[in-house]
């Protein structure tokens, strides 16, 4: 093979001032940038006039570029020389498949190297003020998809003991069973609850309630994905005056 | 009050490379920058040469600046129209006491603004090549710190059987008796777990082994703080030929 290279480079939340410096080198040195749908178009000003471009998430309708295909591409490519930059949302070791993509990407003989980004579970709480640990207030945070590969649900009786906040990705699809799994399983209704639609980016809308009225909160807002779910006592440190002043009233 | 700010900032896990462009736009932009303990020296660079620069961890066998004193610092500097970057490892809102920070310095009448960096938890853990979540492996990720305020223990069994990847900061003091706990709490013995010291520097090292014997290969290797503990299948996935030789051997 020749000098070919894969990085794997998470984008952060949104705001593409929450790229890292290694992230911006990188997409630099790119002769081929594969952007999934969930990343800022404005990352595109650090990459080489030069490169090649290619959307590889759904967009317009049309649906996602089948996993398989982009890993193929990217070991096409890296088999040529070429160096690649395959940018997703957050950081690609978080529910972002990375590990599968690091796997399959060596097995092929192709060079790679991870370069972590901001999360959307940690940046967009942030951008509302909240800090997903707090030493007065949680154990820790848990970290948690609101798709899983095989249907099976998590231990919602365990989370609710473990004591730390619960963070929840692409969980709007489910929110209703997410909570209901969660008030079964030992949660109090009144625990605080937020949920961050394109949380650091000017689009951003948000509400903040309760873990028993979320569901009925998101559906008034019209809150929808891509978003970030938030629940323990942490969620009521948001900022209300950071809210959206429409929706502030909701909250 | 001036036009003072505060930016409480994380830098990241070690590596200058992984700070954000937002943290170094305002470590550009501060008067005084409060530089904690772990954060790389590095991010000096930079900053303007006319800024102030306090350090305010434990250097030297010195105890910690009190907390209390560092927040009359910031609100002081804020007072007085200066911009003042506050400097953390890892991310503020990650067991870094922005809670806390932000809730003081906002009843002190001070603007404050929180600039997200990679966790460590997640970067030293992708240092190794391992990525806390895997959707063959876990249903997400929890992290916890071995160190609480009031010395009670998080409830072992419940994040035993919470399926998700346990990573836990600032563990290496207490690292049996966490073990103990798990193991209490029905986490397999055999369990994949690791260690990386000072992930992401040059002078990272680590070991690869089991829940019931990661205690041993850490004491044999000699590893210490600031380390972070990975527990979970996904821990398996590290890149052994990435380990430094001498501790591969541990493994």
């Amino acid at each position: 093979m020749a000098n070919g290279k894969v990085y794997l480079i998470g984008a952060g939340p949104g705001d593409v001032e929450l790229l890292t410096l290694k992230a911006v080198r990188a997409l630099a040195a790119a002769d081929v940038v594969l952007l999934d749908d969930l990343v800022n178009r404005e990352v595109l000003q650090f990459v080489d006039p030069a490169a090649r471009v290619i959307e590889v998430g759904k967009r317009g309708g049309c649906r996602s570029t089948p996993q398989a295909f982009i890993e193929r591409q990217m070991i096409r490519f890296a088999a040529a020389g070429k160096v690649v930059a395959r940018v997703k949302g957050g950081d690609p070791f978080m529910f972002g498949r990375g590990g599968e993509e690091v796997a399959a990407l060596r097995r092929a003989g192709a060079t790679v190297d991870v370069i972590n980004g901001i999360t959307s579970g940690i940046g967009a709480p942030a951008a509302l003020g909240i800090p997903v640990t707090h030493r007065d207030l949680c154990h820790g945070v848990t970290f948690l998809t609101g798709h899983t590969r095989d249907d099976t649900e998590p231990d919602w009786a365990a989370l609710a003991r473990s004591g730390t906040t619960l963070v929840i990705y692409m969980g709007m699809a489910n929110l209703a069973s997410i909570v209901a799994g969660l008030l079964r399983g030992g949660l109090r209704a009144a625990t605080p609850a937020a949920v961050v639609q394109n949380g650091t980016l000017p689009s951003q809308r948000s509400v903040v309630s309760t873990l028993a009225d979320v569901a009925d909160a998101v559906a008034q807002a019209g809150l929808g994905s891509p978003a970030i779910v938030v629940i323990g006592e942490v969620a009521a440190l948001a900022d209300v005056q950071q809210l959206e002043p429409a929706l502030a009233a909701v909250a």
